[in-house]
């Protein structure tokens, strides 16, 4: 084997090529749209299974950059997601990430209701009066949450649901995809904070080619 | 499809019993001393194809117990693998965790030699004069050149070799696996930081049972 001569600048657009090839001599054909969102968590995760389970509602796309030009701002249930999102590209709009996940007050409450951190977090995030965009990449509970939430009159901007993992994961993605919040959610147990970035940050790059440098 | 009732608790308790029986299930025996990083990661990624391709060098969790209780330091190529490892955990046995990612000294270098960051960024590290644990989830540039070093003497306390992608990554792993460091590499494209910081935390707690609550 033998190891390949590049300039690092140039690593992503090869990967990007790589990956839109085995894409269409596999005869994928993926609506333009969503074309980069799915390119992006391929080159995140090398795996090409997401390309048969991210589901995404009508028009996602268009209304996620809306709301991030309007300067939405992201709650996500992770730190990891936080380091992983372009917060200099997020923040040219306006827009920032919030995680709750290490609030001490949201740790207390958690620990007194016996629900999760992410529960909690959730409710605090919905009682900031901002425009939000969720992006969940391990707590299904954040998502059950938002869920009931929802049912009780909450409206977020949008929903990125791709939790990871083996209890209630299925069935809560299947509780966003269900309901009428523009959605962006990987079907089945595989996801991740990595994930959740890599989607937050394929919309920002689509709206910023300079990328936040 | 019916949401289950569970403590936080216990949730991970829970997947890891439904990840052991599924391996169970499908006649997949892992070795003991290897087996809860094998399942930790499958926790982390919800892919079992993780039991087929994670390779590990001989008596490696035994070195790196050792090497962690002995104060080693750990140095990782993303700032999201820094955020997922448990920092209080390998700090009871003296150790702390460095990125050098966003350092300015290696962003100027590595634009002036046309490499990447991650690779001057292992220069840095193996310059310290540390015992270090390298966890690598994102740059295969950085396995090229720890090789380097390590064909010029330079003596890493083991490499968790997990980055993922599409450009030198199948090849960058292979030239740690040829090596005699010891190793914990994920074969082929998969991997990521999310891998990385599972692999170090898995290790962590088979040694730290209280997990630096």
């Amino acid at each position: 084997m033998q190891i390949e001569h590049i300039l690092p600048s140039d690593i992503e657009k090869r990967s990007f090529e790589i990956i839109r090839k085995e894409l269409s001599e596999s005869g994928v054909s993926i609506p333009e749209d969503i074309e980069q969102t799915v390119v992006r968590v391929i080159h995140t995760t090398a795996d090409f299974e997401y390309t048969r389970t991210l589901m995404f509602s009508e028009n996602v796309i268009e209304k996620a950059r809306k709301a991030i030009r309007e300067g939405a701002c992201i709650v996500t249930d992770t730190n990891m997601a936080l380091s992983g999102i372009n917060k200099k590209s997020l923040a040219k709009f306006g827009g920032e990430v919030f995680c709750f996940m290490a609030d001490e007050e949201v740790a207390r409450q958690a620990k007194e209701r016996q629900v999760t951190r992410a529960y909690v977090s959730m409710e605090k995030a919905a009682g900031l009066g901002k425009k939000l965009i969720f992006a969940i990449g391990n707590a299904p509970t954040a998502l059950i949450k938002l869920r009931e939430l929802m049912d009780e009159g909450y409206r977020p901007e949008l929903i990125i649901g791709v939790p990871v993992g083996f209890v209630n994961v299925v069935e809560a993605k299947e509780l966003i995809i269900d309901s009428d919040v523009p959605y962006i959610v990987n079907r089945g147990r595989k996801g991740g904070s990595n994930v959740a970035a890599a989607i937050v940050n394929s919309i920002l790059y689509s709206i910023d080619s300079t990328r936040g440098m």
